[in-house]
């Protein structure tokens, strides 16, 4: 443990990029655009302002703007918990006899405890900058909930969140911390929304999905003048904003003149994954430099792996526009002992089209050898991670336990995205020895991917 | 905020220091020592080395060694998680309006969630060095146990935790972390140990308490051989381990010739407060410099400014040697609905001496002041802090108001002990507004301290 590079790299504040970068510029095939769910057309500006903040549409359409600008104000905000040190893992690797090189990107030191803050101080800037009033959201896990509260309670805005209503009840710190942080928490489905309603009348036992919330989220922001919706993964305004993080695990690799052999993050709508690996995938596209990147997702949802590239609805309340991508069908809903997040059953569009086009590879891992690879980290590298993260955890072990083999130096690199410190009813069960997995049989799959719009194909 | 202070001041790795500071070395009135509760003598080496690790019992009763080299395991494992930043609280002074420059060293960025982990990584460093198979301890909010646990798996030590029963059943989550790290976390009073068995049979419905804790975790350790029992608080060598806390933040205000005014720490055992001050208080002793140290309690267990400074036993069995302290004697347990830490009785011997002799001053601040502070804090800093921390949190506002009203622009300097994540019954009490205040009346406090032994006055 005498290398020079030292455990934590910290960027210099004056050194967090400036900029986002729009990895859509560099690709030859662009993502598949939003359709209206009505017309089959793609949807304009004017069409989605009525959901989405005005600056944020644009943001989303544009896939020719290399560069986006961050405006001072996110800035100034990104300064209270970024830069976000890069890891080197070198107790881990130490632990497991390796000659890899491994990194991490830890993006859990702020109370939302992970990348999430990064794309919701940004939105939550853009609503204030119209003046708005408040905006409204979904949260399953509760990390991105978290994290817009506190982007909101920063810029004063109002922030209403509907949460999946399991996890209201299961985590209940959850919904405390967004409550300290200002916000108005609603389990969904719950009785303020049509959709909402509706739910209730046909399933009244349920206990919620991620799509139905977006689904009341959406409503509720479209009734309320002065309100709009955010989300916090699939768009590719948030990808924009996440690109943050690869940016600076880039700028702090380049300090040391390191370049990663693999890297590897989490997917569940692709936020991270997809801003963790912007730029070097941008350095694939211009045809600069080879990386092998791979994407990991829950085995019990599959999305990559196992779905299907088309366009599809990003609510059960199919009220959202369509985008095409790798999905598992808009009804799906992953195995009620899933219990980490990753749980939606689509995925970017942006990163299903560079998946589509073999830039990258997808592996799906259970979910016992999830929290494996969690516990055996956080003993070594004192950080107890997110289940979400440790899918990335697991892959790296993996990957530097082949190096082991091979008696290769590969350099590894992921994503930390965050902390566990809200899921640790999911660690007590593995603790306990009575988490299993859950895979979904092929019958299953092919059961909610047949009721997939053919609108689009 | 344009300002050349970053938000955030990182030493650098190599800057981290080298050596703790004993702060005994520089006082005239030395800490009195700890006594044998038989003979009412002091206590010598080889009669606390069956209780404590041989080297810390070293460190425990030398009160001349002015500098002590940290072990090179110590140190490499300091790097996981330090140095920890000295935070300038721009978002903070902005609110407030004032004119005041405040910083704050923040400790909670790892996973036990505070400093505690800056001694339990050295506890048990020394634990293995001697060829220990385990250590014992207590644990009441649980910060010191995920700790230990966190060290103890580092070092592969057996890890036994006596948890304060109430905490046990409140803080199911505290307990899981433990786990995972490998710990065996009892519930307290239990049936494992002769005091606890002699506790339940006498009062059967009790919830436990931090001093009954101690006594079943010290005859734990003297009962099996190859343990020892370790103390996250309190003690000397406690205060000598947690000086990085006040090193580093010297060192970083150092490096832009910052001098702070006025020093504040939240104080249960005074292992924070001590560490923070520590440099700053050697500086004072030595005549070279003077700050204003405010040290804050609960007003629901004021050792400082409502104890007596005497000679009494550090736990409820009364099985432990004797430290002259500020107590409110060993039986004295704070309200049940006193929600955040520092609950102990007693307060560091060091500290003691030194506010005896009038080198610092006490608060005592009411728990919904605390809560209403720290969400103030959370909301515009980010970070949600643990109810301990936000002692001080209340009197550095406080004191920062003060500054607006004369329009002073003094420099205020705060210990951020830790982070709220395992607290969130306590913030939803007071987001709920049923939190209430419970201040022990004088006949209370009378008949508590009335308790303490006539040994050693």
């Amino acid at each position: 443990m005498s290398s020079k590079i030292p455990y934590k790299i910290y960027l210099k504040e004056e050194e967090i990029p400036t900029q986002w970068y729009n990895v859509r510029a560099d690709m030859k095939v662009k993502p598949a655009p939003l359709l209206n769910p009505g017309t089959g057309q793609p949807l304009k500006q004017e069409e989605l302002e009525p959901i989405f903040c005005k600056d944020l549409v644009k943001q989303e359409l544009d896939n020719d703007t290399k560069w986006w600008d961050i405006p001072k104000e996110i800035l100034d905000f990104y300064k209270m918990y970024r830069p976000s040190p890069l890891v080197r893992a070198y107790f881990l690797e130490k632990a497991l006899g390796t000659p890899a090189k491994i990194y991490y990107k830890f993006e859990g030191n702020n109370t939302s405890g992970s990348h999430k803050l990064n794309s919701a101080i940004a939105q939550a800037y853009y609503a204030k900058k119209q003046g708005l009033k408040g905006i409204t959201t979904e949260t399953g896990a509760g990390q991105w909930g978290t994290a817009l509260s506190m982007a909101s309670a920063y810029f004063g805005l109002d922030c209403q969140v509907y949460m999946v209503k399991c996890s209201y009840e299961q985590k209940p710190f959850r919904r405390e911390v967004m409550r300290t942080y200002g916000a108005k928490v609603t389990p969904s489905p719950s009785n303020t929304t049509e959709v909402g309603r509706k739910i209730l009348s046909e399933h009244p036992d349920t206990t919620g999905s991620l799509g139905c919330a977006i689904s009341e989220a959406v409503e509720a922001a479209l009734k309320q003048p002065g309100y709009r919706y955010v989300l916090g993964s699939v768009l590719n305004q948030v990808l924009l904003h996440q690109t943050i993080i690869g940016l600076e695990a880039k700028a702090a690799l380049d300090k040391y003149d390191i370049t990663p052999d693999i890297i590897i993050g989490c997917a569940g709508g692709g936020s991270n994954l997809g801003g963790l690996i912007s730029p070097f995938m941008g350095e694939m596209l211009r045809g600069e430099k080879q990386y092998k990147i791979i994407a990991v997702e829950p085995a019990s949802c599959p999305s990559f792996t196992r779905g299907v590239f088309a366009y599809d609805f990003c609510d059960t309340g199919m009220i959202c526009p369509l985008a095409k991508m790798y999905t598992l069908g808009s009804q799906f809903i992953p195995s009620a002992n899933h219990a980490g997040g990753l749980r939606f059953h689509g995925m970017s569009t942006i990163l299903s089209q560079l998946y589509h086009d073999g830039y990258f590879e997808a592996r799906a891992v259970e979910q016992t050898k999830v929290f494996e690879a969690a516990t055996q980290f956080a003993r070594v590298e004192g950080t107890l991670p997110a289940p979400e993260s440790s899918h990335a955890i697991r892959v790296a072990i993996d990957e530097a336990l082949k190096c082991k083999e091979t008696g290769e130096e590969k350099t590894i690199l992921f994503g930390l995205t965050g902390t566990g410190y809200f899921d640790l009813y999911a660690y007590e069960s593995y603790n306990n020895g009575t988490m299993c997995d859950q895979i979904p049989s092929d019958e299953t799959i092919a059961g909610y991917t047949s009721l997939i719009p053919k609108i689009g194909k």
